[in-house]
């Protein structure tokens, strides 16, 4: 079943904003990219708590999250898979930089076709790269999905070779942060360990699940800087994100894995997880 | 004489964006602040040389100038001033950071009246306060003026006192590195120093006229790192940009400055300047 793309401005259908919006003017504004399964937001808590999480540090304005699910259930245009972008921004107004007191926000909400990902990302795992870019460290911005995202653009701009699945990025100390679209772990000595966000990066959202699932089923996780060599010395490699779930690494430039038994584990745990569908409306 | 607003995007009267626009996804763009004086942009080739500058790094389609100069004479509605703000996205297109091959540009282009600041702030000079909140330091993306503003929207947060006029930013190293709207420039026993921005800041036009200026009275300059002792233990202090040209420091929290000779020698050579008005068109 095809999805046709369909977009919300503030609740109503258009595919426009004022240019005098923040979000143009400044990246005054956070986002969210949420998969659909069988006509269902996944994971929609979690996304509605990050995402005012993310408001509350920038100081826009908190809006109803019943009101967004309101929203997405009207757009929601499939029985099957699909993607709804939600952008939240700070509205338009102000001259400059300095935030208007009457500011309110701006709902962007956009679904789109599910990407269809080969089934070998997840099964045999994707090769990636170490991007020449590093990301900014700032704690200021750290673990929040807002729209400054130059570095991003910037690190995917490196590679055109369709094999080559993602690109991981170091900050500018030179410890690994992330991918330019996914998390990163690595499992060494049997622990499970992912990037400490605190200085930079995105916390995604399955990032925080495969943690959680990872702490219930008893395996030793760390959160904590990891360095590069780290990572090239690692038992095992994995990327997550909402749309791809886990997908083993098996190369990084000449470095390369087999899929791992803690790896394989987790992709069980995550595809039997209840978690997927809680939290939404029946 | 009143300027109406008036706004171009691409070349058309119009004023609103796609949804889709990168610049508003990602922040993928780049932005220039023109004063009108006369009816005429001022520093014409310096903003165009900037925004080149800024295109090219992110890797964004160059432009014809020639094109902007003309859209910039057909939307001036005054003789008198006014400040144009052109924004220069990757326009739309491709799914996530990745960059289509067809990726184009979006030009936007906005008349807004002049910004009526009193007539003290250059002549008495303008209080000041240091933010909280420091500057990542990334290479990648110091000294152009991109899209990714989301560091100075927080700085301006900080206050609401109408009497501070600026607030001044350090990097995560704690160096000095500029004004949340302005360059900045310290003079230290006879010697111009401004701060180095190749970690980070935004490398304004006024900035690079006043050190040329000063270069050619003779004066010793400095582009170097400032940190936070050596702007407390400054001579003077003083902040530009294009719409304020030189505005004296006389206080950063609880240390106070007078406004000092070289300050008043560079305001009186600025105003004599011949390079305001060169490389527009007759």
């Amino acid at each position: 079943m095809t999805v046709t793309t369909a977009t919300l401005v503030n609740g109503k259908p258009g595919n426009v904003i004022p240019v005098s919006d923040r979000g143009l003017l400044y990246g005054d504004g956070v986002f969210e990219t949420i998969a659909i399964r069988d006509g269902r937001p996944q994971h929609w808590p979690r996304h509605m708590q990050r995402l005012q999480a993310g408001c509350a540090r920038l100081g826009i304005q908190p809006f109803a999250s019943a009101l967004l699910a309101a929203e997405a259930e009207s757009i929601i245009n499939t029985t099957g898979r699909g993607v709804i972008k939600l952008i939240v921004t700070r509205g338009s107004g102000g001259r400059g930089y300095r935030v208007p007191e009457s500011a309110g926000c701006t709902r962007i909400m956009q679904l789109h076709p599910w990407p269809e990902y080969p089934a070998a990302c997840s099964q045999e795992g994707v090769r990636t790269r170490l991007c020449k870019i590093r990301l900014g460290r700032n704690p200021a911005l750290a673990g929040i999905k807002h729209l400054n995202r130059l570095e991003q653009v910037l690190a995917r701009q490196e590679w055109n070779d369709a094999d080559i699945r993602e690109g991981l990025l170091l900050d500018t100390d030179g410890n690994l942060v992330e991918g330019t679209m996914s998390n990163v772990f690595i499992v060494s000595g049997g622990v499970l360990m992912t990037p400490d966000l605190s200085q930079c990066g995105v916390a995604g959202i399955m990032r925080t699940l495969v943690l959680e699932l990872a702490e219930q089923q008893g395996l030793d996780t760390r959160v904590a800087p990891v360095s590069r060599e780290a990572l090239v010395l690692a038992d095992e490699v994995f990327l997550t994100n909402t749309l791809i779930g886990i997908w083993p690494v098996i190369a990084l430039g000449d470095t390369s894995w087999r899929t791992g038994g803690i790896t394989l584990q987790l992709q069980e745990l995550l595809s039997n997880s209840s978690d997927y569908d809680s939290g939404w409306r029946e």
